[in-house]
């Protein structure tokens, strides 16, 4: 295959993976290492996988930065699940979660845990259209909150933390399906990490998630075996087959971050990326509207709008007949979205800031 | 890769693959279609990929004989999360579910729902050692029971039932993860199916879930989002992201089925498969231990011992030396299995056979 019959790639999720990633996966698919079979042949309870599910692992700790006294999990059921576990396993009657509103992925996460306990709303910027991250002093919880819930990166409305809160003995559960592995964060800050593979980590089906393991230990054993991150935790999340494939392929991503000089190389990158999309709105202020504030701006879903609907229409258009694919907003909101993630390479940054340049050139 | 690499693959689960379906998703694997993307880099809300999605579903209905007025579901978590999912849909307060005991599988299906409502055991045949399915005549249970659950393929123990219970109104669930759409069944008989993929389907991941529509209807809807079937059937399974490669592999598998003339065809080759070990059972019947009483045979897995730990191990090492894989039993019982999901061709149970006379041979 050519590379010049790439797509340029900017899926909200599943999303762009490394072409080099594609290939090695393809190049094994059939056979294996010389096993005469393919990885999603081989019996979980094998030795042959047993050392790809431990090394993707040991990526995982080594690239995200995972000290001790953590579990790294590998789930199913994607980043919603997550929002019904997190409560099952860590929100006990007479306790309160806070969730902080910064998008639709939160309000959805509050939903869930709503069903299941009691929670409250620790800051919010809905009111403002989701288009910044509240300052640390507009977020309030006690001190004996079961748990703060924020989500890193709010994929909808293209927002990102950049500090997070400083909770002290509150546990922090950290929503990072749209950011993981895309900037360094520091591990301690939280309590439990979850993300669904889709955006940097590999292909829909597996969730990663990682624990403080002494919030294991201290979930209710009554729950339903799988839904309890114990388990998991106890079977290095081989208590039933596991999605081998899926955690195959992010092994091989995760090689591939480490091959780019790891998270900070990435995240220079991305910086870059990101830099080139937002240059060209910062420049045409009064036609590419940007919808974050540009302190609250997301390094991998930059979200903006047109005048007119008419001229998002034929922006879209135009870019679809130039091999663009997934540039429209989430169906929530409409608009225009590009996501940048790990795997968008910068030379597919290159001709989207082209193609923007060259559309307000056009009506001008 | 040349044919005859291919490892003579008779893994448990996940287990061997049709050569061609492999050799089919190594070619599109990069680019889908001239998309230039692989179907791992699709949003689930794409044309293409809901094609993909719609069509799998599709012949799941063709090949399975789904009737109108069931719901086919692609879920995540494998059939283990189905233990805990049937009762919190199907097990309400003041009902009790029977479960009929058949092997490890229905023990755990039992464990599960014991922790979440009034469960009894209808029949067992534990205390023969799971050696056969029980008779309609040994299986008990009340006219306003919540469901019967059974095991239609008992993956460690190698037996299976021929005939399933006539229940009346009385639900009847069945797991059917190491058979399905290996045989014909008539779904009419059940109110809800479930399946993991990775035996006859594709790659794990992906759990099937056959439902009728009523009782998706009738459960409760203050259950954990993600955990009703509910809003899986009413959004087609993509109210999240679902895991749309192994998705898309169980297409091909389907198709595949299909080009072997349908369950019926496949159904004939898996009876002629089955056959050759069993005679080689048969016909050493104080060498070769056979698990099953020959009335509830598998015809998925064929377990069976040797007169000494000594022998069987020599046995395995021997195949294993072969090219054989998966000739252990489950590391729950020991001994020797033979996993021959619809993927296995004839001819690698054809060499299994002269490996199994030749060993016989060796030590007369
Ligand atoms: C931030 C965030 N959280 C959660 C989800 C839901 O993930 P999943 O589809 O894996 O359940 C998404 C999906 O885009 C997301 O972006
Ligand atoms: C009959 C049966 N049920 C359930 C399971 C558990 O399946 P999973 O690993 O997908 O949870 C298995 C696995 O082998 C099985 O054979
Ligand atoms: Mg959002
Ligand atoms: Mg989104
Ligand atoms: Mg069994
Ligand atoms: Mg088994």
């Amino acid at each position: 295959m050519s590379q010049g019959k790439r797509a340029l790639n900017f899926n909200a999720g599943p999303a762009a993976l490394p072409l080099e990633v594609l290939e090695q996966a393809r190049e094994e698919f059939v056979d294996f290492g010389g096993t005469g079979m393919s990885v999603m042949e081989m019996s979980h309870r094998s030795k042959t996988y047993e050392a790809i599910h431990n090394e993707t692992a040991a990526l995982v700790r080594e690239l995200l930065g995972v000290p001790e006294g953590y579990d790294v999990l590998f789930l199913q059921g994607g980043a919603s699940l997550q929002f019904a576990m997190v409560p099952m396993n860590f929100l006990p009657k007479g306790k309160a979660a806070g969730y902080v509103l910064t998008g639709s992925w939160s309000e959805k996460a509050l939903k869930e845990a709503q069903r299941l306990g009691e929670t409250f709303v620790a800051a919010s910027t809905k009111d403002g259209h989701y288009r910044r991250i509240p300052g640390a002093e507009e977020i309030s919880f006690g001190r004996d909150s079961a748990y703060l819930h924020v989500t890193s990166n709010n994929t909808i409305f293209g927002t990102q933390w950049t500090r997070f809160p400083d909770t002290g003995s509150v546990p922090l559960v950290a929503d990072m399906s749209s950011d993981i592995l895309s900037r360094k964060i520091d591990v301690r800050q939280f309590a439990l990490i979850y993300a669904g593979a889709q955006k940097n980590l590999g292909p829909s089906g597996v969730t990663l998630v990682v624990v403080r393991q002494d919030m294991v230990e201290r979930a209710p054993e009554d729950l339903p075996t799988m839904l309890q991150y114990r388990i998991h935790a106890k079977n290095n999340s081989l208590y039933n087959t596991p999605p081998t494939f899926g955690i195959y392929m992010m092994g091989l991503v995760l090689k591939w971050v480490k091959g780019q000089g790891g998270v900070e190389a990435v995240e220079r990158r991305n910086r870059e990326k990101a830099g080139l999309i937002y240059k060209v709105i910062d420049d045409n202020p009064d036609f590419y509207l940007g919808h974050a504030e540009p302190t609250s701006r997301s390094l991998m879903n930059v979200t903006f709008r047109l005048p007119t609907p008419e001229l998002e229409k034929e922006f879209l258009d135009g870019a679809k007949a130039e091999g663009f694919v997934g540039l429209n907003g989430h169906r929530s909101v409409g608009g225009c979205r590009a996501s940048l993630y790990n795997a968008v390479p910068v030379e597919h940054c290159a001709a989207l800031r082209d193609y923007m340049v060259e559309f307000r050139k056009k009506h001008a």
